[in-house]
């Protein structure tokens, strides 16, 4: 059910104290080969965290053996001393698994996540001796931990893994605030004990982001740190088509992604919006983003108003091929809204339960897309003005 | 200190019982000439309610002489029912002013306004009777009665006014909820007794909002119905050139701008954000802009949270020319980041006032420009989820 359900993987999660509550805040991935491939995608944001400019540096030398991570600070908007920090991170953790594990390992094979509040430096006097424990505790059971290591305001850690025969797919994730499309803010760590070279494992991953991590939006705010990384072992001795790997890749991602907008930030929606007969997936894309990201619609759902008038304003700031009297709208299975007006009866519309399925029919063409998004609500405002974070 | 204060105009507000509150919610602006000159500009969402496909039309004609405004129904996403119920409030409103007041006035001489919940056909049957009624309540004082009647969820009447030398620029407007860039959500109403004729007033009025209603940004949302018309009826004999037509129009935009921040839906805090150093104004603008919309750096603000973090996250996710380790942030006048990283002590900011002052410099050239905004706050959640509108 997690990074360590692969072949060849070890992880931890140990507490070193940069989180205030004492909780786990360091965790540790390592692969053990014998292959030691890797992709990544990392966040859009032009503001980007050390540890992203880090990892993007590791990524371009074509081997990850180890993923080190923390919460309890974002190590984003330190300058060249939050550089220097990050760096100092996969010397120490390098030189650990060097000196513990007998690996032949260096700083450049080692990616580094942070995750927390952006502008303030590490206290890298707890963090170092974190990793020393973290590589202490490597363990073949260890993902659960990881996983609990890099939580921040989310409530469950999440794990998921695709099985396969004779291979498997699994993946860590955080996330809870700043979700949003080119990247929900959100630290994920993949692994799979298939064989795959890094252009595969590129194409597979990409394929994967873009129609899960990428359709996702909570708030629409994209972080610093976003990163999304994907180890291979190839400890299973299999050899998967990309197809094979891409559906496996995007079962985890997707799995990932619910469990991400089911724990984001105050929410108490889970809201599907299928946008369905587009003249193209950008199209769909775009107008799924533009209802999500809408404060108006979000409150309305929060409300359990039907408010399909909020969703046609929403659409109509968008650039895709419509006609305002053409669309059409339902919201659980009632079509409150047809040709651009009112239909059935929006009283029929029954938003008791926590899911919410909007479908816009904007009847131009056969192409469809699915953005998943929460509601805004009092306890979003509350978490989100309450904490620096 | 209204639309009734230059000379040429009556107006009126009565109630027609569209509110269920009983409050006024019909509102009529007439020019009396001798000129009936006109210039408007209207919302950027495609999805247009029927009032502003009929308005655009009207302005067409290069004629208006009245403007009939409601509250207590968008009449947007109507159909072709709502363009024909437009249409007739159009005619009836000619008639009535015809048989009443004597004037030689048509429909296609009638701007129609219409503001609240979308998707709902205006009750007809009570808007009508309040056209003749609002017809005969008409007087040279009537401004803050016709400001009244269009407000919705607005906690105050909005007007304002620009004496000159012998003429003047006077305004009503509402807006409360979806106010954003490219019109906020309102009704504006401007009248001058300025002789002007469409092109010297279509240049002042997408003058004077490109840095008034352009730049104010509540919540995101654009709505279908915003509208800014401005009338002159010349009465004044004087004869502004455009530059200095442009500072009064500008200058009356400007404070009901303000007037609309400072009254937006639950906000409990008045923001400008001041983009300087930037390498072209289009580039301040839009980094203004992307603060503004950003709901973590809102409710950061909500909480009295000086979270510069969050600020040069909501930098990153713009295409303007910046590096982030040149980025200079200041909040109410302390330099919490240089170089885009943490500098002054952040406990030094005093948010406990409503102003909030927010400096971003880019330090890459010359230009700035200032977007103001709101906080998100529990109130802004409350009514925008308690209420349909």
């Amino acid at each position: 059910m997690t990074v360590t359900h692969p072949k060849g993987f070890k992880a931890s999660g140990v507490a070193a104290g940069l989180k205030t509550s004492g909780n786990p805040d360091v965790a540790l991935v390592v692969n053990d080969g014998p292959d030691y491939t890797a992709a990544a995608v990392f966040t859009g944001n032009r503001v980007k965290a050390a540890p992203v400019l880090w990892s993007q540096q590791v990524l371009k030398g074509g081997v990850i053996r180890a993923v080190v991570l923390n919460s309890g600070g974002a190590n984003a908007c330190t300058g060249s001393q939050g550089f220097r920090d990050t760096h100092a991170t996969a010397e120490h953790t390098a030189s650990v698994l060097r000196s513990a594990r007998k690996l032949m390992i260096g700083p450049g094979d080692i990616a580094v996540c942070s995750t927390g509040l952006i502008g303030e430096l590490l206290p890298m006097g707890k963090l170092l001796p974190g990793v020393n424990a973290a590589v202490k505790a490597l363990s073949a059971d260890g993902g659960p931990r990881a996983a609990e290591a890099i939580m921040t305001t989310d409530t469950v850690a999440k794990n998921a893994v695709a099985q396969r025969d004779g291979w498997s797919v699994g993946g860590i994730a955080k996330g809870a605030g700043m979700l949003a499309p080119a990247l929900a803010t959100m630290l994920v760590v993949i692994t799979t004990d298939a064989s795959a070279d890094n252009e595969t494992l590129d194409a597979a991953l990409r394929a994967a982001t873009r129609v899960t991590f990428d359709r996702i939006d909570a708030d629409g705010c994209m972080s610093t740190n976003d990163t999304v990384l994907l180890l291979a072992s190839g400890a299973s001795d299999r050899q998967p088509t990309l197809a094979e790997l891409t559906a496996a890749v995007t079962e985890v991602c997707h799995d990932l992604a619910q469990q991400l907008i089911a724990d984001a930030e105050g929410a108490t929606k889970h809201i599907a919006i299928e946008v369905a007969g587009a003249a193209s997936e950008a199209d769909a894309v775009q107008v799924g983003r533009s209802i999500a990201g809408n404060n108006l619609v979000k409150t309305a759902f929060f409300g359990n108003d039907p408010n399909w008038g909020r969703i046609l304003a929403a659409v109509g700031t968008t650039s895709a091929a419509f006609e305002p009297d053409r669309i059409d709208v339902a919201i659980n299975g009632v079509w409150v809204c047809k040709n651009g007006a009112a239909a059935e009866d929006r009283t029929k519309v029954d938003l008791s339960g926590r899911d919410v399925k909007v479908v816009v029919n904007l009847r131009e063409g056969e192409m469809s897309a699915t953005i998943w998004t929460t509601d805004l609500s009092h306890a979003y405002v509350h978490e989100n003005s309450a904490y620096s974070s």
